[in-house]
């Protein structure tokens, strides 16, 4: 296979583009799911494929993919993408990069006159991001199969405008029927959002799998009284007994190391006021681990603390699962092509967990599915100043278009799909 | 002397009748200073000292004295009193009951033809809960020289309303010049407002001193991040350096029992997202401790407490401290009277110090002061559910006769006053 190099500064020009639609003052993007906005970046998108000579089809949830034909019509299509969404207040990066990244391999092997045996395809999932309808990675769930499509049209966003009539709005209900689309692969070139590879000055990360994620609501429930006259023997004093309890989360997640984490990022203290002892807190717990068994025994651990910190203080503690999301593993055979491209190429590269999750994360449940990790400034994302460099970009798509090239030609085992989360588990030294 | 009881039925007939000016549906009272139903609750006090024979004399600032005449025209008046001004949703018992205590000693004295030497007063300072103006206990604060009356007069409330302005909108600017009213002695009757008294089923409380209290506002700044793909090593996680500090809090507390409390009411954390680690929280600390040495050698241990929680976590840590009160000590004659008169009449009482404040600490700097305390159910307060037993607040009462009487004839040592702090908090078991 002759080795040849995407177009660094189309890629970054292209970027920058789609960045000036739902520009924001501080140099990120707004561009919530199905709105003008994003109406304007799919547009956009879609008339670059078509300069692509891509044929576009859209299904019913406005899911797009763009393809370019292969040789052999019998193969499925070996696909990569991501969403044009934004949060809010989002960055230029998160998502865009995917999708972009997707239309430059396709682009590179229109100016290298490469032809594939499998047509090569790139997907937009609408909603992703969840800032607008609620679940986040809505649509690429429908294409799993783990939402319904009835589901996902009654969702409404905070005006109580439903996802159908925003969809419609926009022009971009389409014609084929969720899920009915297959692909013979699936990869996902994302930023990291986190901070390790640009700690481990690496360039790529090649993405084994997602950790599993739960999160728990807590209810704290103990006594106002007087700050001044309420000795402290006999307080029930909610908030002292919440933030012996955020100790013990940090504590969990530090006897299960490496591979956990855990955070409250969410409290409200009720009456809240100095001098008063707080009555009622509620907070929500994140705990995340690669593994069902790490998750389990996280969990375990923190009923348990739960349990002694309401003996200990006389606050009442009552502590609810709200989510819970099992641990993906990626495809083997995706995950070694791309550490395969990676290595070729000689950038510095490792094998890594999502921490986030990410539409392949569904993708990963009906198709053969791995991500490709990119660095990004600080780690930062869901903010207007999410920043990557030009350089760790190109690498990333110059994996994607390998790792594509290779599927291409041999597709994955689609049996293998779900493997154990052990495996994935176990490779990552996350 | 001839062993005189006040009568029971007329003082809580009293309390009952004040609440139903502002009376809330829960209960309550609502009588914000200075506000028309301030000024019914002030007519309706002045309507039954007139009936009762009462001199009424009011200062610039709103504050009442009522007296009955004594013997010896030379003595400066034996004083009691509290204030009439409630919390938006206060309690019927929480300053009332000072008041139409006072009140119903001198009823007493009437009813039994008892003449004393000194004249005796019962006083009501304006807005003493600080819920419409701020600083709280203002009035007697200008009347000890505490505040001037320039900056008593230009506070503000919420709608830009100054204090004079509401002074003169009810009809309560006097002619007396602040402060110009010399007492002989200042004493106060309240509710515990805390849950000691009941715990021990004690009547009465001799009140030595009140506690000084320190404010500290403390900033943490740390890194937004995402929960998930943000490994524990290299977290600068604001709200889980909060939750330690607010543990090390109730630590140094404890390490300073029995006399010290210390609390976190009031917390702010941002973003405040389930899935995004805070990148800053804003709290206030709230500590206690009836001498000076024991708020110094907290302050202390709170500075190396909030050093290593920033070194353990890197997340920057600001403490200021943002209100400094000093503990105030009671006179040991007044002191004395009270015991004095708890013992003799039989009921079980003990010493203790206050913890929240009152107008008698200001009081305390210029004449001979103490407090009397009776239960309240739960020790709460501040609550429409405020709650006091008859028979208690009878008791209080007596105690408040018996000791007045005293004073009329032995006026304390008015040199006495402001002695150390140390006599009253090692007298306290508090």
């Amino acid at each position: 296979m002759t080795l040849v190099n995407i177009n660094a500064r189309r890629l970054w020009q292209r970027i920058m583009s789609m960045a000036e639609i739902g520009a924001t003052s501080l140099g990120g993007s707004s561009r919530l799911a199905l709105t003008d906005e994003d109406r304007c970046g799919r547009d956009l998108f879609i008339e670059w494929c078509r300069q692509a000579n891509c044929e576009v089809r859209i299904d019913r949830l406005g899911n797009i993919f763009a393809r370019r034909p292969g040789t052999d019509p019998e193969c499925l299509p070996i696909a990569c993408g991501s969403h044009l969404d934004t949060q809010p207040l989002g960055g230029r990066f998160d998502g865009v990069f995917g999708v972009l990244a997707g239309l430059e391999v396709l682009e590179t092997l229109n100016d290298n006159g490469i032809q594939t045996r499998s047509p090569l395809e790139v997907c937009v999932w609408t909603n992703e991001e969840g800032a607008r309808f609620t679940p986040p990675m809505l649509a690429s769930g429908v294409h799993a199969g783990v939402y319904s499509l009835e589901y996902a049209l009654a969702r409404q966003d905070d005006h109580g405008i439903s996802l159908a009539e925003a969809l419609e709005a926009i022009g971009y209900v389409g014609e084929v029927a969720c899920g009915s689309h297959r692909l013979g692969a699936f990869l996902e070139a994302h930023i990291e959002q986190g901070p390790v590879l640009e700690r481990e000055q690496k360039t790529v990360g090649v993405v084994s799998g997602v950790q599993g994620s739960r999160w728990y609501r807590v209810s704290l429930t103990g006594q106002e009284a007087h700050t001044g006259s309420t000795p402290m023997l006999g307080r029930r004093d909610a908030l002292a007994a919440a933030a012996r309890l955020i100790v013990e989360v940090q504590a969990i997640a530090d006897a299960h190391a490496p591979l956990a984490v855990a955070s409250v990022g969410h409290i409200e203290n009720v009456p809240n006021s100095p001098n008063t002892l707080s009555g009622q807190v509620e907070l929500t717990i994140d705990m995340r681990h690669p593994r069902v068994e790490g998750q389990a025994s996280m969990e375990s651990a923190l009923r348990q603390a739960s349990a002694k910190v309401a003996e200990d203080t006389s606050v009442v503690v009552q502590l609810n699962r709200i989510m819970d999301t099992p641990p993906v593993d990626f495809h083997p055979d995706c995950i070694e092509v791309i550490e395969e491209a990676a290595s070729s190429r000689g950038y510095r590269y490792r094998r890594m967990l999502s921490g986030a999750g990410h539409d392949a994360c569904h993708l990963a449940g009906v198709t053969p599915t791995a991500m490709i990790f990119v660095p990004c400034a600080g780690g930062l994302s869901h903010n207007e100043a999410e920043s990557a460099e030009l350089n760790d970009l190109a690498a990333g798509t110059n994996v994607l278009l390998d790792a594509m090239l290779h599927l291409a030609e041999q597709p994955p085992e689609a049996d293998q799909v779900r493997a154990s989360a052990t495996a994935a588990a176990e490779c990552s030294q996350h």
